[in-house]
Order: C-alpha cells, then structure tokens, then sequence
C-alpha cells in the first residue's frame, strides 16, 4: 500500500473509538494481546447495523440466496483438501542475534526490535532463510494431545459451505443460480501490524457462494462486483474513495478465472474492502474426490448432473465497520470551535436517536422518556441524555453519529411538538410527537450523503 | 438427569433438523467431528431470531444494560486470574486395555467401546487413578509455539466483560446498577456425549453482567431470576415445563452467595436451560489484584470507591433454541393424517409468512412475489412456493412452524383479497392485501400459546 495520507488521522479515529466505547484493546489490563481488540457498546451496534444490513442485502431480501452457520473447528481433513494445511502459510525469518521474527516478502515493513531505525537485517543481524509458517491456528480436540486429535481453527467462512452444499440443497430445494451465505468468526495467526482493526488475528467474515451454470459464470462474476460495489455507495461510502481493481494474471489462484477487490482509499493508502472471486468448480471437485461424496446438481430438465461455478463476495465485517467510521469522520469550522461529526447513513448508526429533555424537571424527564420507549417499540436505537447544557448534548452524539436528536421543552408539555435537530445540516424541526417515529423511519429510508 | 420420556422424539427432532436445514453433523462429508453441528438456512434464521430477542430484551430495550463484544483469544494471563487454568477441569479415566477415555465422575453414563452393554470398568477393562484433564482448548498465538506463546480459546465470554469493566464505564457514563451483555461463542473441550445440540465444543453464549451496589443484591438476584424465567414463558415455552431450581450450598462456587438455574424438561430429562448467579465481587477483585489496574465504582455522592457485586443471567443460544424447537414440536391426529408442527411463537419462526399462488399461472406468481416483496419491506421473513398442492405447501410450512400462509388466487387478482391460513388452528380468513402487512404484525404481537 502506498502512503496517500499523514497518519494523525488514524491515531484521531483510534482515540475516538476508546473514549465512546467503539473499540477497546483487548486485555488491556494485562497489557494487550497483540492485533486483537474488543468492541464497546457503541462498536458493538455498529457491527451489529452492518451485519444486519449485509444479511438483509445478500440473504433475506433475495429469492435465490439462503444462510449457513457452520462450525468454527471442522473435522481436519477439510483443511488438507482446501490446500490450507500444505498452502496457507507465509515465508518466516529469523533473526539470529536477536530470535525476533519477520515476514520474509515484508522486511521493507518490518523494524528490528533492538534498532527500531533500521531494518531486519540492516542492523548486522543475520537473518535465516525464509520458512514457510502456516497462518492456521492449532489446537486438539478430545482428550489425548497427539496428532490424531490436531484441529485448526477455520481460517475462512468458505469451505463451511462448500461442506454443506448437498445438504442445503436437498434441505432448500434450490436450484443454481443460488447462493449459501454466512458471517461468523475466523481466525489467522497474522505476524505483521495491522492498522487497527484493518487487520486482526480473529475477525468476522461475510461469505457468500453463488453457484451458477458454468456457462452462465461471466454474467454473475459482472452482476456480484458491480452489486457489491453499489452496496457501499448505497450505505454512504464516498464513491471516490471507492475503486474496483482486477487482479492481474500473476495474482489469481490457479483455479481461478477472475477476481476483483472493491478498495477503499484509507489513511494509510488504498487497500482491499472486499474481494469478488471466480472459484470455479475447484472447491467442490477437491471436496467430492477426497471425501467420496457427489457434490453436484441434477437438473431434471436435461438430465444431466453437472458441478456448478462459483462466484465469491467475501469481505469483513469489522473491515467495514473500520470503513464505514474513517469514511463518515469529519471535522468541521463553526463559528466558535471545531466539531468532530462522523456522518454515518443513518442505518448504520449505532444509535438512531437521541432523546433529551430540555432541562431536567418540570415533567420533562418523564415524557421524554416515554418518547423514547415509543421509538424504541418502532425498532428505533435510542439513547436518553439529561446531563449538561443541549449544545454540548448535541456535540456528545455528533461525535457518535448520531443523526437525530429529540428536545422535549415546555411547550412539549403542552403542544405535544418537539424540537428534531438533524446532525449533518444542523438544523432544527417542530415535529408532533405523535408522528416522530413515522418521519424519523422515512427520514432514514430518504437520507441522501451530503 | 433422570430418564422421564422414551428417545423417540429426540430422534425424529434431530431427522426433522436434517431433511428441514435446521441442523446438519458438522464435516458430514468427512464423517463428521464429534459434538459438533452446523446450522442450516432454517437453522440460521432460528438462532438470529433467538439472539435478536435476546438483544433487544436484556439490552436495547433497556435504558440500564449496554452490549459488549470481546475477543475470544485474550491475554492468557485473563484465564490464570480467573481460575481457568488452574480449575476448569474435569476428572478423567483410561481404560488400560482398549485406551478409551472416560469422565472418572459419569462412568454410570458411558459405555465400553467394545463391549458396549457394559459401563468402562465393569468390561474386565481396567481403569487409571482419575487425572484432571482441562476443559480449555489451548493454542498458539505468534510466530513461535512455546510456552510462551501459549493461549486459550475463552470457555465463557464472562470475562470478557470483568475485562472490559472500566473501559465500558467511562466511555459510557453509567452508574450501578448497570450491566453489560454480550453473545458470542465459547468453546469447550468436553468429552461426554451432547445430547445432538443440547452440549457441544463451540456453542454461542448469552451472558450478561449485572454490576450492583453491594447492599442491593439480594433484590437484583431476584428480580433476573423472575425476569428470565418469564422471558421463556413469554417466548411461548410451555411454562408446566420449567421450573427454578437454586443450587444447594455444596453445589455453589465458593465464592457465590447464590446460583439458580432455570430448568426444562427435555425428553432426557431435567436439564439446565439458563443459570444466575451471584458472583459478589469476586472476579473484579481478582482481575484488579493480577493486574495492578483499579476496578471500581466512585460513588460522586457518597464520595466513595466500592467495587460492586454481579448478578449473572447466562445461557447458550444453541440451547435455547434446541429447547424452541423441542418445546413447539407436536405430532396432531387431522381426520385423514398426522401433522407435524412447530408451534414456535411467530416472532421465533424462522419464517413468518409463506405466500403462494394458487396456481402456477394467469398472473397468480407475479401477484405473490408483490406481496411477498411488501411484507419483506416490512420485515417480515419470507418464503415463496408454487410447487405442489396448496395442503401439501400448508404440510411443509407446518413442519417449520410457519405462523401464516398466503394464498393467491383468481379473486385476488379482481378484488385484492388474500387468503391467511392460520397454523395453529388451520382456520383461514380472508384479508385485503393492502392490509396485510399490518394484520400480520398485529397477529405476531398478539399471540398466546393455544
């Protein structure tokens, strides 16, 4: 990755997360533990918003795309004909003086940890040849710890599906063109820094398998990159920090005919947001050799058996989140101070609106609280704030995104309006009480990216 | 447990869960890996409707409870303070001759390898001295795989929130009583036999961390006890089938005032559904001894530090929803057949309705997808089918508890009139589409267990 941006803008974004609890080093208390991080109450509902919207996008609203959980440790032997046992790994270094290690094809990245100016290498320590170092987590499964009962944790959501192709298509009745879908945790012992959760040792993938008719590959391969790409112009991303680049004939997998990763222009230079990936029939073949089961379709229309395509939309969940909070963070002039706002679509927002009352007595509390049970049973995110003055309210869920906030006031109490002030323009509504929950949903489902 | 009901219906259960896409054997192909599942596409629905009704009742619809997610490999350190390492063991046995392994206190539940009408021991088979063997899985984090390197996947997700404690309350401002909650997997290396997905090695907890001032336990301990047994009666599970059973002294943590667990009846007998616990201030303590960091609460009123007790409600979701399925399971005697039928409660269905057009022509498929599309626009889950004949439809909906069918037919097209055959009763009534969507959710909101 090329540097296109001075760093401060990372380091802003990693103090915000902490300090609203959208991201927390994991065992901070016991100093850490490395490219691992835990999500705060904020950063949680942030996951969950883009979870859900993904779901929803790739899965529940589509006729042809079903949903999977599988199982985090499978029965070894999948990994050894997925390649990940023999392939999976990266070229190690060690330095001889001082036992730390390197990625071989990433020394340029790397410092040496008792002369942090120089490179490995560089600074006279003498490096090993480069070993191979598989990126799977071990461990054992049952009671004995021998090499019968070696397990890996999956390094990927994919071969979890290919696993229960046959199943889910007896179960669902499906016939290709149809996808199987699943988000869930995976695992990589990744040895290089990782940008913040940019790139972390376990993360959440969304994974999905679309098998088609061979012939039909070339149509699917263009419909999935250009839906994924709309989906995060859809969901507010900048379209100009967004590219679709192709992967040249050196980069692709063996097997394949065609991959693409939608990028994103980070602080730290373009990087990979999501790969659309042309698998082919590979997975399906390796899996029906080595395990002996058919894994094909019989279309009852020429009746012939046939190993579909597969075309793959794979991204991380907690690269999007990353991506969805550095794309929305701005700083902005006003008159007396500086605001920070991050302008996340409001469906995205980890909270939706936020309700005050305008000072904390007079029946105020009380109502105000009753506004924000009913946005709550209308599916709204809500947060409640009677502390300080309503300018700084406004500048707490700024810095949050979220983008309504609610002012009960005196006349509430009699007029049943309320005060709705809107985060990115700034400005201020009456709106009747009665119908808040209504032009809130509709506000949300037309709000357009400034 | 003792034996209340004959296996059958765990059986036919577990063929419903294969054939239907609730449940698949993990790694199948490959002959499976012991007490593992993955989740079909009925499967997947059934769990996200269980996490998001946990979510939104023990969290979002709470002004007092925020959500957490943590990482499940933490500093190694976290599981030698919270006692993990040293005690989260079970005794085991080896049979001298044929080399089984046996848990030394279940052996009245196991059977010989080879002689399997024999428990171990009473084979002739001879038995080691009971040796702890722990119940964590035990990996490798890094470049090198030492000592040093050491890590375990979490077996609760518990203390990822103990870890997260000063964290989540300054970035959140909140004061006890307050909890923090959070779903995510565990993994246990358990050797005995899971009754299909009632215990398995990775299964996805639901806890949550109650944090109260140390005089208001006694009433907080039963105000969730109350809570999370009506949540399940709520959700449509039979309540002559749960009961609250609190720990006897010897059976409590040393460390806890008080543990009750909320039991059901499953066809193999009594067994845990959910457990509170009081854990006082126990793991705070420890965590804030180990780790040199203050973990406490400063009262601005009183102008003091305390360290607050914790209420536990924690449960598996893999389990919840094994008992939603076991519990809505009904085989009926109809005049000329037996029905299978998931009574789930309309907001635990995997689909909420299923729309059909009569028949496969004049206009009747287009007119369905419409409605299907609108009641998927007002979140509802969906499925459409034009195979078979309509009882035949009504049949397979049946069978995964599907609330309300749709059908389509020619004076739909001339008066908009849509035909809803309610599940439970089989009746059917006769509703203008327009109004659909709105009926529906009516029907869902109003329900009760017949």
């Amino acid at each position: 990755m090329s540097k296109t941006k001075s760093p401060p803008l990372m380091e802003k974004i990693v103090s915000l997360c902490k300090r609203r609890g959208f991201v927390f080093q994991a065992s901070e208390i016991y100093g850490g533990i490395g490219n691992t991080y835990d999500y705060g109450p904020l950063g949680v509902e942030l996951l969950r918003r883009v979870k859900d919207a993904w779901w929803r996008d790739v899965v529940t609203a589509r006729d042809d795309v079903v949903g999977l959980d599988s199982a985090i440790i499978q029965n070894p032997a999948v990994w050894k004909t997925s390649g990940h046992v023999d392939g999976f790994s990266d070229p190690m270094v060690d330095c001889k003086t001082c036992k730390a290690r390197f990625r071989a094809d990433k020394l340029e990245d790397a410092r040496c940890p008792e002369k942090p100016s120089k490179h490995p290498g560089e600074c006279h320590g003498e490096l090993t040849e480069p070993r191979s170092f598989n990126l799977m987590f071990k461990t054992h499964v049952g009671a004995m710890e021998d090499s019968g009962s070696v397990a890996y944790l999956r390094p990927e959501t994919a071969q979890g599906i290919f696993l229960n192709f046959a199943n889910v298509l007896s179960a669902s009745r499906l016939k290709p063109p149809f996808g199987i879908a699943q988000i869930g945790k995976s695992f990589r012992n990744e040895i290089t820094p990782g940008n913040f959760v940019f790139r972390t040792r376990e993360f959440e993938q969304a994974e999905m398998e679309f098998f088609v008719p061979p012939a039909e590959n070339d149509r699917w391969y263009e419909y999935w990159k250009q839906e994924r790409f709309d989906w995060y112009v859809r969901l507010g991303i900048d379209p100009a920090k967004l590219r679709m680049r192709e992967h040249e004939a050196e980069e692709l997998a063996h097997y394949s005919t065609g991959t693409s990763d939608v990028e994103y222009e980070y602080p730290f230079g373009w990087g990979e947001l999501e790969g659309i990936a042309c698998r082919t029939d590979f997975d399906l073949k390796r899996h029906a050799e080595a395990s002996g089961v058919r894994l094909e379709y019989f279309d009852p229309q020429t009746k012939e058996h046939y190993v579909p395509y597969v075309i793959e939309p794979a991204g991380g969940i907690n690269r999007m989140a990353l991506t969805f909070l550095i794309d929305a963070y701005r700083e902005e002039e006003l008159e007396k101070e500086t605001r920070v706002v991050l302008r996340f679509h409001p469906s995205i927002a980890p909270i939706t609106a936020a309700v005050f009352p305008l000072v904390k007595k007079d029946g105020m509390p009380e109502r105000a609280h009753e506004i924000e049970r009913d946005l709550r049973l209308a599916g709204m995110s809500t947060f409640y704030d009677e502390k300080a003055a309503i300018g700084r309210r406004y500048r707490r869920q700024d810095e949050v995104g979220t983008p309504f906030c609610i002012t009960v006031d005196g006349d509430t109490l009699s007029d049943g309006v309320v005060t709705v002030r809107d985060r990115d323009s700034m400005e201020q509504e009456r709106v009747p009480a009665a119908e808040l929950s209504g032009y809130l949903l509709e506000r949300v489902r037309t709000w357009k990216r400034a």
